[in-house]
């Protein structure tokens, strides 16, 4: 693991960029990215080492595909075709499904272990970059029979370096799930500061208003649409189940204020005040 | 300001009275509390000196009621009548329509002050209070001008000392903006993690996937359904509005995304995106 190529250098190319680095000290550390600013940027802050292109690949040992969903589809095939043979492509992406069917018949498709390090912030681009982003957070890895035991091992060895648990999981339960667990958050959040400004014309009236509990409600309405409009594409199914059993739950609570059963609202919040034994349990 | 009751020794009662020992070392902190379990361990914690009851309220300089808002509603009439003259009493609720309303007509009305110190946590009891809570928070004061000047200058003076910044504002103002910012928010968060809870019947599955921005989104869902009930009964016009808006946004959104229509979906989320510049003005 020596030439390891970070194809986009924003918030989690570049995190794992840095946590690679501090795993593996003699590696270098090459950035691929469309954006040439962000590049330069990443050379700049130190993220990468170098700054490289799709020409180089053959040389890598390790590729990590850290693009929006979308563009991971396309771009995965293609990076496969260029490795050698001794080289492992991961991708990171917050879906699973379509990136494996993608490449599901490539004569590489032993090359390549489909991950999803669960971590992250609102930020992004190169400077969002930061170390140990993935400490102590879990690794969702699919399809692991799929891809050559040497590298899978080489790549779960690394992860396990930067302080990563891995799970195994197929590519349709990891979607499912994640729909309720991430992806539904994050449009929650947003619709919750749609609302929010639509309504709140005179901004100086949410300064002046909003304690922590907005903010923290309302922080994933800061992330990337770049990023996430084509994870909603992706996982569409799975994201429209999980909205349509959340407008529900809001339908149904609204009503019962609306019908004056307070014993009812005072029960679902009771009954969800569960939730602090499962979070007790991410920490 | 010699003696000070808190009349609700919980996360808000609590955390007041660690900040107005700490502004004025000479006071002496009393609390009354229903809960008698709560008031040992609120003066095990040296939240308050001593414990007290109605009948020592005609000793009073300043009492301050943080207790869930439809008791409030009933106790703040009894406690003005047992307060002297110089007295001034406060209440902390997140509602101030029903309250104020409640002692409009009484004949201590200019001993009263309602305020709204906009600061917590999802934790609540005395354990829960902690020092600093309100520092560079606002605390939005209703109907001043009901308040007898001298009085309202002895608590205003104290809330500055303990670090917050006052605003003014009608109590229908207050319910109706504090709706989006904050009862919104607490909702959307209590029937994420019920959808959550219902779909994912192994909890492993969540411990497991749930990144820090589930975490984030759920936060509030923590909090306490005592308090909250009433808090959504008294604002039930305003509540029940925003919920409507925020599920005809959520709705929209879902049907942006069953219509495979990703420019509107990337759209929405870009406009949000200017959250982040208002929440920029929150710190």
């Amino acid at each position: 693991m020596k030439h390891i190529y970070i194809i986009g250098t924003g918030l989690i190319g570049g995190s794992l960029a840095l946590d690679f680095k501090s795993a593996l000290p003699d590696c270098i550390i090459y950035g691929i990215d469309k954006n040439e600013a962000h590049l330069i940027e990443a050379q700049e802050l130190g993220v990468i080492d170098q700054k490289a292109t799709y020409e180089d690949l053959p040389n890598a040992d390790l590729v990590v595909l850290a693009i929006p969903v979308d563009v991971a589809v396309n771009e995965l095939p293609k990076v496969l075709g260029k490795v050698s043979d001794f080289s492992v492509v991961i991708d990171v992406g917050s879906t699973k499904q379509a990136i494996c069917k993608a490449v599901d018949n490539h004569p590489k498709r032993r090359n390549f272990l489909a991950t999803h390090p669960i971590a992250g912030t609102e930020f992004s681009g190169p400077k969002a970059a930061i170390q140990n982003l993935f400490k102590n957070k879990t690794n969702i890895i699919c399809e692991v029979e799929k891809t050559a035991s040497k590298l899978q091992e080489q790549v779960l060895d690394l992860f396990l370096k930067i302080g990563m648990r891995m799970r195994y999981m197929n590519p349709e339960s990891h979607d499912k799930h994640i729909a309720y667990v991430s992806h539904l958050s994050h449009i929650s959040s947003f619709m919750l500061g749609k609302t929010v400004i639509e309504k709140e014309k005179n901004e100086r009236d949410i300064f002046d208003m909003a304690g922590s509990g907005f903010e923290s409600t309302v922080r994933l309405a800061k992330s990337s649409p770049e990023m996430w409009t084509p994870i909603f594409e992706q996982n569409k199914q799975n994201v429209v189940e999980t909205l349509e059993e959340y407008i529900q739950n809001l339908s149904m609570f609204k009503q019962m204020i609306v019908e004056d059963d307070f014993q009812s609202v005072y029960k679902a919040m009771k009954d969800t005040n569960y939730i602090k034994q499962i979070l007790n349990g991410i920490h």
